[in-house]
């Protein structure tokens, strides 16, 4: 497969593959037409057989093309069946508290669980992690660490890490010092501290509908009232909508995902990622950002966070790397701006310290460019994954399905025809071995009864494909 | 020093150790007095010169007798001068909500910052920690563990880990099952999914007084108010307080340390303990255990805990190895009885997942009886400090000055002549590199101003002796 990214810098190789991409996606490439013979890339480009050939593996990889031997590379996306994006969300504009309980708990019974395949999760399967490279850093740790990592960490966390991620934030065109970040036990973990920083019981919480069904789960556990917002399923929350919350005094505090949402898969134009924080600034209601599915971008570059657009320090911007790296270590933080002292505390009041060890790991990978490779390469998968989940979606579910197109993140959000109860649909499918999220559980509304969420963060096989197959047929069934 | 722990079952060493240091107990033996010959005793006891050498090396570790070259053994602990232990303490019968937070914030901002003595902690020394043993367990549990720990652990957290704590509280015993442990990250944070699973906002805890800061701060930050109990420096909570505060229905739950209480070092009786949980089920209200010290007791044998006289679940029994073995480990469990289904979907909520990691390490430690060792030499070291800080406080401190005899534990209470504030000495200590725990922060209400709290979790030496030295010297300016 694809080894470009061991390439000299320069990137001959991508500026072309993107080229070839950015053909196929406006339909001047079709599905079955041959690319040019690699020779003739060679000459026309003025290039090596080399570079030629890694442009066409790294399309092979994505999923855009396939080697057929002895003729060439062909266009495999089938551009036309793409299913349709789904309909803008309408939650009604009432606040609720509510339980989703029972049925999370099932599907989230499975967590940790094997047997069943995990689409219903929103995490990467194990083969996509760099184990090897993991345990070498945490021998390394052991070593780097004062007293092995044993003793406590200071509360803030480990020093180490917190450098690192200021540094990282670069990549979303951010100014950060470490001595604004505070590290956590994972993302939903900073978003706890940071709920209860900013909120107290019986407070309304605007979020995205459809929304994580994990940060609903926080709300209610902390006695939060949910106002759900409107979403496009690409440009995410719908900014009128917000703004309205906001202006009517209703929100004591927003929390977005807004790249990459989950379930929904939408990412806000940086545009409206600055008017969301002027909107929070003018109001004065803390907008806090889960960032966590930021750096699983599948375009050019990764985009920013509304963090970047913050001078006010309004904005709590939270991430981890437990989708990217190491669900288990537990490794996440949060940039609290002005809210720095409050969530400082809460990270005291309720777990003294996080693990020094496992923190210290990552910020060895963060610091010597372990991460970004494995970055690269996961990213390449995942987006070759999405595209065979969406021409599965097109070809083997009921006419009329409709479904995301994100441009990053771990997630694809199905809209099936009407009639369609997808938690009918759910316990059908789970009697074959086969959990996905049904849509009801992202959201504390009556909505979503159609839809689904699946998690193309695994390896693609086969035995996948069957299985994306079997459950079409069970969808079609049903109509 | 003591290496009697390897010897060969039968223990004849300890048994001799035994009767001695119960005659230095009981004044038989005084302060200078000789001990008989090992020669002697070898006689007497028909015993090898190895086995008597192995009592005296016990007793010596243990601080009571001291070898003077050429000389033999001589009994070291000076009985008499010995502080008379604290009065027992009466709070207001008021419940509280407060603030003590900015004097904690200094005191606990010495945490991970070195240069300063921390006297101020309750936590073991690096020095005392099995970093090597610890180490090598990590790399044992990357090769032991599915995907080498780096996925995400069932939220119940890790199976070993499960098995072996319940295997454990065979120690106090108690029948526990694996599948009623929940692990959680450290004690603290158990503590705190007890709370919100079983009190909300504006409910009234009742703890001890005077009460560890790290509890109070904890129900501070989820709004419960705090009433505080009468507590004797040596059998623990009043049990009549215990009752008419349950009686009356003024409490929602109550938070108890009945194993070396922390600052106060108290330890209920197992009787009181049979009454404290049997009044939990009379007036069904539940009884949330922190026994995070009860594996350090100096006695015979393990302290029962509440939980071994629980028979209806309404104990929610929390313990951690943060004082024991590793704190940056984060490992901690809960077993919550009847509240199993509300503790474990607060863990899901807030967190997710423990590291499972480092509960793999610390489940190989328990079972493969590594923990056990570690702990006879750290109780040994610990009961030896114990007696050197007592000593230091009767020789050092003003003429009155009271301390608490912990059987156990890492902290030790010291009640000042009452003109002394210790706040104040606490910062011309603080001028001078030593940092303790003064009394107010243990408690919402105006009291203990003239106690103090030492960690005696330290290695013992010359520095620290004289640290002491300096410290009571100070004490004394003031009077």
């Amino acid at each position: 497969m694809n080894n470009g990214n061991r390439q000299k810098p320069g990137f001959t190789y991508l500026r072309i593959a993107r080229i070839i991409q950015h053909q196929i996606m406006d339909g001047t490439l079709r599905p079955g037409d041959r690319l040019l013979s690699l020779r003739t890339v060679c000459q026309e480009y003025g290039i090596s057989q080399n570079t030629a050939r890694s442009a066409y593996y790294y399309l092979e990889g994505k999923g855009l093309v396939e080697a057929r031997p002895q003729s060439g590379y062909f266009v495999l996306h089938p551009l036309r069946p793409l299913p349709s994006l789904p309909h803008p969300t309408t939650p009604s504009p009432t606040a609720c508290e509510g339980d989703s309980d029972v049925l999370v708990g099932q599907v989230y019974g499975t967590l940790g669980e094997p047997g069943c395949l995990p689409l219903s999760l929103a995490t990467p399967a194990v083969e996509l992690l760099p184990i090897a490279r993991l345990n070498k850093g945490l021998a390394q740790a052991t070593r780097s660490l004062s007293g092995s990592g044993v003793t406590y960490e200071r509360v803030e966390g480990n020093e180490q890490l917190r450098r690192q991620i200021a540094r990282w934030a670069f990549t979303m065109e951010c100014s950060l010092a470490a001595n604004e970040v505070i590290t956590t036990s994972g993302c939903l973990n900073a978003l706890s501290y940071c709920l209860m920083a900013v909120a107290a019981r019986g407070d309304t919480i605007a979020m995205e509908s459809p929304v994580s069904f994990g940060m609903l789960r926080l709300a209610q556990a902390l006695g939060l009232r949910v106002l759900e917002l409107p979403m496009h399923p690409q440009t995410g929350v719908d900014l009128d909508a917000y703004e309205t919350a906001l202006r009517e005094g209703r929100v004591r505090a927003s929390l977005l995902i807004p790249n990459f949402s989950n379930p929904l898969g939408s990412c806000m134009p940086d545009g409206h990622k600055r008017e969301a924080v002027l909107l929070a600034e003018r109001y004065g209601v803390p907008l806090i950002e889960n960032d966590i599915n930021g750096d699983v971008y599948f375009g050019a570059q990764r985009p920013r966070s509304c963090k970047t657009y913050d001078t006010s320090g309004i904005v709590l911007w939270c991430g981890s790397v437990s989708k990217t790296l190491a669900p288990g270590y537990r490794v996440g933080w949060v940039v609290p701006g002005r809210f720095h002292e409050q969530v400082l505390r809460m990270k005291l009041y309720h777990s003294i310290s996080t693990v020094p060890l496992t923190e210290e790991v990552v910020a060895r990978f963060l610091e010597n460019g372990r991460y970004e490779n494995h970055l690269r390469k996961l990213r390449r998968v995942l987006h070759a994954n999405q595209t065979n989940f969406a021409r599965a979606i097109a070809g083997q579910f009921p006419d009329g399905t409709r479904a995301s197109h994100p441009q990053g993140g771990f997630v694809q959000w199905v809209e099936l025809p009407r009639p369609i109860d997808t938690l009918a649909l759910y316990h059908r499918a789970l009697a074959r071995g086969i959990s996905f999220a049904p849509g009801r559980i992202f959201t504390l509304q009556n909505q979503y009864s159609n839809c689904l969420r699946l998690n193309y963060g695994l390896v693609w096989n086969e035995e996948l494909e069957n299985i994306l197959l079997r459950l079409g047929q069970l969808a079609r069934s049903r109509v």
